[in-house]
């Protein structure tokens, strides 16, 4: 198969090299265009990007040169993901979408937009045949949940569809990446945590509810649920620590919530997506794990990882979930969504390519 | 006054140091004795200590000589702090006891036995009078609750007396001085948190409903409300942060909730207790507070300080509280009990002195 | 005494927010101006400020109004404090001079001009006569070192004074507030060290030479001695440690150092100056202090501590010093200069008040 | 090829931890024996271990039960890799090499033995030839240096080939990882650095003299340079960063000193190791490079970086260098000595196997 040739719109952010990361050597896609700020574009990537993480960033990356994130300097490219901030995303990704680009965001901007499907792929991916109702000829957006819902709705959706949610608690413990290059300072982080992330319990409330909704044509009927978020930030690296007492219909033992967790395979069971994990959620039994330094690599980064699976005296059901919030909750979530769509045959090549 | 001597069981641990450095200089009490495990007794203080804290361990302390356990050892003594593990304690508290001496305990041996006071001042001072009723023959043990438990009830309480509590999340964020010198290892702590804590759930949901309850003579009838906690460990050095939501009676706004956290002085007003804070719950109104490096020295460490009251999609109402876990929590809070006694007239000089 | 009308240049910043601390309440000296950015100018202080110590935001100073960095605008002031950044302090500093104020400065902008004295009170005083040549008509500029300089000359100058230097290596582990409020993120920090402080390393050297150097009339003759530094950034709060190895004439043993150290009091023994600590350097003889969580606020955090002074196989002694970065090594070493200043008659009030 | 059966005396440790790690699907060796402490014998590696490492515990592994450190016990392994404490591998190492073993040694107790290579393959794997001199009857010890040493030879090794070293100073900022799971506490590291590990900065000095001789039948010559080393621990995970400076004969430039770093492939260029990485040395030319969590994982953990080669005012040269302490300095040092003694012909199988 030929590799669709992807272009990457915020390419010098946290996220963005986290996606050139995981296109290394990506057996369906190939990086063919990278878009960021009007001051890094006319830069090579490798003068543009303070790049910050661990693996060495790929040679032929860093000699690409950076452009504006304008249709028409990513034409070469079939697909751009999106890594842009959510002001940036609101303005440019319609256009892209308009100039007939399939656009895989991460950003927010649109992920409560009626005709816009949010997908985690084993949760919902029968969502995405709503990009057939966008109307921008040919071109349209697909976005993923802020990195603390990924996390969540995996450990959620098993429990959903076998018992059903009535009501909801979290209390999260989030990394320092998830509020990417321009996060907290360490004089901030340092011997403390910070209670509040701003935005982050609304998104988290609203977009459980879209991800766990069923599609009605080209939208979603959102359900339900009465959700109360409390969220923090704490100074870890990476790795999205949720604290959950949940109510379920028919109030299942921890057993019972185990074997659902671990059995659930999810939507995409037989699509054979490169990045997806063999094992969406992992359950854990030792009393203390899983804990974010030794348990966020799990799958990849890309399973969720429960335990201390309990009884809550006031939901009936209590648990821990940890998820790569780079990774699974967001430029691998990212990838996984255009690999479905890849999958799915929703993704065009452009200009007859 | 003459200043009530005191002795120290436990005096090498982190709660020693505390209690150590709180008595120093203090206008109702002397240290006069200093008691730990074989392993140190005969040494100096200064030889036995390994003194952790950034205040210098005082001169004449570090001089002194450390005794065992054994009330004949400290016979020079009025009363007694304990700050033994729950084992040891378990064993010496109730020897102190019958020999006639006041253990004002900050060890969780005796915390649930039924004559036996667990408090809080300002939450319940009148809990006191059962030491009355608990027989030893002069001698009798108080006891103040786990770190965690401590912070919460402060916050708590006011709004209990105000509106009346129904059921009740929380989610922690402990401190590592909260398990002391022998608490977890760095290479555990850095970059990572612990969603486990052993016995923490159990004894913050049990000391509730005692802190809250009414006593009965010399018991106490604790109330009956569904706790659900969730404790983790985080890389602080020192301050509890919870997350709380709660159901109240008549479902009171965040406005009411706050006028009476910061309205309430609780039992202990006209004492003049010389380590009781002016404001026992303190109050912010920004949307980042309380966080631990910042605000956890609230009242010299003896005030809990409460942020975010918000409305609680779930419960009706949620904030975050934070309490200095080693101070308020833990030395402060047995400080202040041995306070108490000493200006309700309920401390024994021992032997006619 | 009628206090100094002093004002804040750069008063929103980390060394601002110190110099406040270190204001409330003194003696000498009351706020009266607080000058900041454009950005700020024209808020309230309480607005403009994110206030990140432990210490809560003094009330007065939150309602004051913050003005622009221009000397019309502080009129009222006898004196002003800069913690402007260089470029900033390079153009504002030298208008306030020539306005007729005594400028006490921490920024770097003129610590190596030749005409201006680098003072820490306790090592050279006397270079402080040096502003009567500035040639400003009455104001004049006096700056005080970079935060790791400071800590290490406190340690060098009695062994300078006693036996001369020779030769030295330094190996610095600087805490994050020494790069203020944008100083490194916490994604940079947790779980690492970075090797590299810009311009940090030739600042040290340079500004030793100066502050060991004797005064000649208007100007100060460096001292030559070789300087090798190494400096890093580590993941601690508040607190730079050294690392030294220094050869001394005469090669004195390790207690004849200790010795030095201890009995050295400095320039300003008779000034009575309010922040000066009883003890410009403590040494410490337990084999692993100082450290910098433990030790840094010795002396209210005005002394340096040194500690593991010992024999080095390669120039005779060595040791470790820390000092407090954001206290002796900023705001308080600006602060004590002032206090210098006024005790030696040298600060003038302006305009006949 | 069969593989060599191996035991691992000190199974439950962190050293032992990474051991199996290492071994896990490795060509040359496979695990036969688990020998640790007599608390743990009995057990199933699975009880016996708190596993501590991100990488999941192999399940063979941890079906398979502990011995104790007894050579009858071991009796069906061709060699055993040690991580025993200092006191206990004292004892033990002995025992097995009398009993026929090959005891490949990550433990202090015998590096300076006369007759006990200490080994870091690139930089003298001749001096292995020393184990035909140990008459011990077929067994032997051969021991890798300790880990702050290990990163800093393989930095100097090549320049001391190319130039000749004079003298040197070393500053180090050492990972809590290489204390090992009873290292510091978080109470101790968060916020904090401690100027002291006890013994180490002796064994670096020591060590290096040994690991840079010349080796002389069954003994080495040491060479005999003066070394200054200041030792930190620092809260970090893994990575142990070292400041040097150094003076060369000739006195290279920077260029030279990089050029003959990166040219070095040490003594083990056609011996295939498989854990020998590709390049011994990185050198990196971004200003802030290397840094512990960024680039500790270099050559799977195998390489050290080196950065910021430069001028020294004092010594002519300086440099930073990182090497992973728990890979490279431990673990993988001790198995790269095992391959290299395979490689060579001088591993026996035991007892006619």
């Amino acid at each position: 198969m030929q590799r669709y040739r992807v272009g990457i719109l915020g390419a010098t952010g946290l996220v963005g090299q986290r996606l050139i990361e995981g296109l290394s050597n990506h057996d369906w896609f190939e990086i063919a265009g990278l878009a960021a700020s009007e001051r890094s574009a006319g830069k090579t990537y490798g003068e543009a990007c303070g790049w910050v993480l661990g693996s060495a960033m790929p040679d032929p990356v860093s000699r690409m040169t950076v452009t504006r994130c304008d249709p028409a300097a990513l034409d070469g490219c079939d697909l751009v993901f999106s890594a842009l901030d959510r002001p940036v995303a609101a303005e440019v990704e319609p256009e892209f979408a308009r100039a007939g680009f399939a656009v895989v965001s991460n950003a927010s901007a649109f992920r409560q937009a009626p005709d816009v499907p949010l997908v985690v792929p084993e949760v919902n991916a029968d969502h995405l045949a709503m990009v057939e109702h966008q109307g921008h000829g040919g071109g349209f957006i697909v976005t993923n949940p802020n990195c603390s819902a990924t996390g969540l709705v995996l450990a959620l959706a098993p429990l959903h569809r076998a018992f059903g949610i009535r009501r909801l608690f979290v209390s999260t413990m989030q990394a320092v990446s998830g509020a990417g290059t321009a996060g907290p300072s360490a004089l901030q982080m340092v011997d403390n945590v910070i209670p509040f992330i701003p935005g982050e319990e609304e998104k988290l409330e609203e977009e459980l509810s879209k991800l766990l909704g069923d599609r009605d044509g080209g939208t979603v009927r959102k359900i339900s649920i009465p959700v109360s978020a409390h969220c923090h930030r704490v100074p870890t690296i990476d790795g999205h620590l949720e604290a959950v007492s949940v109510e379920l219909e028919g109030n299942p033992s921890p057993e019972d919530a185990i074997e659902s967790l671990r059995a659930w395979r999810g939507q995409i069971e037989g699509d054979g997506l490169p990045s997806a994990p063999a094992q969406p959620v992992e359950v854990r039994m030792e009393p203390d794990r899983p804990q974010p330094r030794l348990d966020r690599d799990a799958g990849k980064g890309m399973s969720a990882v429960v335990g201390r699976v309990r009884p809550c005296p006031l939901l009936g059901l209590k648990f821990v979930v940890l998820s790569h919030n780079a990774v699974r909750g967001a430029a691998g979530g990212t990838l996984l969504n255009a690999e479905l769509l890849a999958a799915r045959g929703l993704l065009p090549r452009r200009d007859g390519r």
